[in-house]
């Protein structure tokens, strides 16, 4: 299922999207059954690009921020998947302790937090949030932009739990993507249901393992659909031991940067594009969009500047870089007032509860529009029927965030795959 | 979770409004602990009258018709617990058959019927409308206002299964109460999900086992939210053998009005409540508001005329009247331009998905608006926060339909409690 919003398409319905249109029972069928035998993961949102001639997801995120631009008609949606999320994980839940990103000034992120507070209790628990941020020391109030307090309090840490000032939770659910690696006061929890589990934080994961597990869904799903799994999945490659700063491995890079072009170019002479391809390059562990290039030749990494080496060297928590993810690039056809648009996609455990657009107008329909300057725009909810000029409702619209809908899951079953490939403590059979 | 919906409430929050607004992480962990040990109806709606002393379900309905009346904002919610029921049920299912009522020339509940169908095809189903109609002998195409066509096959029944032509469903969605008895068709079928069961339907449900099971939960939420019950129960009894157009059993209904008003009464004086108490007699397994009638003096019932008598003696598809519930009167607080209103909540499995105003603007506050002239008005979604003259988010608004959504699932888990107790099979242990 996935709610009816407005998107910005308006021109006609492409091949793939019909497709998928016209096969929504078998496509829900589809995913009810893979989620008998994988876990969704807790929450996540994912990044889509569609070209028209193809759709992909780009970036899937386990720890995602941004609920806050979610619009209040998204917000019951989130609420009853929660509840569905809480009743398989731990329906005796009572109290839920939130830990937010440790960077706690922003106010959009803290709107985020706020938003979060707001679903979980309504779906019935008692929220407190803790912060394992070094800076905060004792318990500090913030006020938000809508006069909303927000109370973060620091998280104190017993034998095989967490915990705030008499509060003691059974769940905790990270909100914070844990870049700089687990920290000690998270590890070893055994009495406490810890969510997303710490191997989905980005210390552990890897873009390179994310994309692999969806190749192998898009492959499923492609077979299923009867579509070359390539209209719903990006090619990509890994290269590792890069040392941007240093320039070592730079020629590597241009070998495989050079293949995958050659690729994505024998895809596009197969279908007819004549669109220019390119390949991003992105470290492999990286997030907030940062640590992200476009290369349209492979030569061009033959020259790299000073910028663009600091850029691919360090990333969010001062991580270096050295292993790299190279993905075939997928430009956006949506545009939204003469800014180039992308959708992202918002799910709580296997449902679609909502989403909007990243929207950035001084970048084009290559570029990466996670970057400072974009802004977000949220979907509003479109009736089912046009209503013709006496008021009478006519046609039926076509649900054109339905397929956008379809790649996010496709995204975080991927995820789901991932997280069991990558679980530690996986028994072996 | 309750959506937050706009009431035309604008009067002070009630004390009892208050308690449950303020306890709702409590409310939520209570009603999923419930739904560990029973399973909620498949889909239920509750019509709820708020006297402002005291707020309680008048009725609740297992095949609810009225789906049409939600808006496009809910339809999401109803597809998303559709979902999840029928992951529950039978994750494998690919078909549908929806049998309507066997009225299908009225065109609202045509609409409802197409909004059904609309929902489980969004939730991932092939759905087929199977009508088990004497009339429907053959193929029967109906176009509907807005343009949209229903096809009602005449359903063929094999050993142990139902189906349509070429179409072989695993579960079976009866919209149909069944007033008239289960018909052969539908019995005994072993290898498909009949959702409700049999026993669901008006031909063996009664009222005062349903209320009989609400005043158990009651109970039991009125003693975990530290609440007198009766502020959410209405008071009942019930009268068996009574014959209106024989003028039989009639002084036992009297006595039993007697005490009745007598119980009410008193709690009226412990409350210090100044309107007159009155009583609703109802047939016990009535339905569409046929067989309902008013009473504040028992002496009343000594000199029933002919009119009333006949309402009394039949209902819905010609079933004789002979037991009764007799039912403590709830007056509403709530009107909307003039007409009495009261709210009905619309439920999947175990969620709150949506609800309506039922609206008559001939009856008064003490009478049922179940009747013919009522008129249906959608809740909109209200936004979570008041919008100061500047456009900036202010204080928080109190979700004013949640106090309904709490009503309306108690009545549902009384009828999951009334359902395990007339299974038929059912096994004693």
């Amino acid at each position: 299922m996935v709610p009816h919003l407005v998107t910005a398409l308006t021109g006609p319905i492409s091949e793939l999207e019909q497709r998928i249109l016209e096969s929504m029972p078998a496509v829900e069928r589809w995913f009810r059954l893979e989620w008998m035998e994988h876990t969704p993961p807790f929450y996540s949102s994912v990044d889509v690009r569609n070209a028209g001639f193809k759709v992909a997801p780009v970036d899937t995120n386990l720890f995602p921020g941004g609920w806050n631009n979610l619009t209040p008609e998204m917000v019951p949606l989130a609420v009853q998947a929660a509840m569905a999320a809480i009743e398989k994980i731990c329906p005796e839940a009572r109290n839920l302790l939130l830990i937010p990103e440790n960077h706690t000034r922003n106010p959009h992120y803290l709107a985020n937090v706020a938003q979060l507070r707001r679903i979980f209790r309504a779906a019935g628990l008692n929220v407190r949030i803790g912060s394992i941020s070094p800076e905060i020391t004792e318990n500090t109030t913030i006020k938000l932009a809508n006069g909303e307090e927000l109370l973060l309090e620091p998280v104190n840490r017993s034998k095989y739990r967490l915990e705030v000032d008499h509060f003691d939770p059974c769940t905790i659910l990270l909100n914070n993507d844990l870049s700089a690696g687990a920290p000690g006061i998270l590890e070893d929890i055994h009495e406490q249901f810890l969510l997303p589990p710490l191997h989905a934080g980005w210390s552990v994961r890897r873009k390179t393992n994310h994309f692999k597990a969806y190749e192998e869904v898009a492959k499923r799903f492609g077979k299923m659909l009867g579509i070359d799994p390539w209209l719903i999945n990006p090619l990509f490659s890994g290269v590792r031991g890069i040392n941007f700063a240093e320039s070592q491995g730079l020629e590597a890079l241009q070998d495989a940067v050079h293949a995958l072009l050659g690729k994505v170019r024998r895809k596009y002479k197969e279908y007819g594009i004549t669109d220019k391809p390119y390949v991003v390059v992105k470290a492999d562990n990286g997030t907030y969009g940062m640590g992200v290039m476009m290369v349209q030749d492979a030569a061009e990494l033959a020259s790299v500047n000073r910028r663009t080496k600091n850029k691919m060297s360090v990333i969010k928590d001062g991580q270096q870089v050295s292993d790299l993810i190279l993905q075939e690039g997928v430009p956006t056809i949506e545009s939204i007032e003469g800014a180039t648009a992308e959708p992202v996609v918002y799910m709580m455990d296997r449902y679609v509860v909502g989403g909007f657009y990243r929207t950035h107008a001084s970048k084009g329909a290559d570029e990466n529009l996670n970057a400072p300057g974009a802004t977000f725009l949220p979907l509003a909810f479109e009736p089912e029927h046009i209503v013709d000029a006496q008021g009478h409702p006519g046609e039926a619209l076509p649900n054109r965030f339905y397929m956008y809908g379809v790649i996010g899951r496709l995204a975080m079953l991927a995820a789901a795959y991932e997280l069991e490939q990558t679980n530690p403590e996986a028994e072996v059979y």
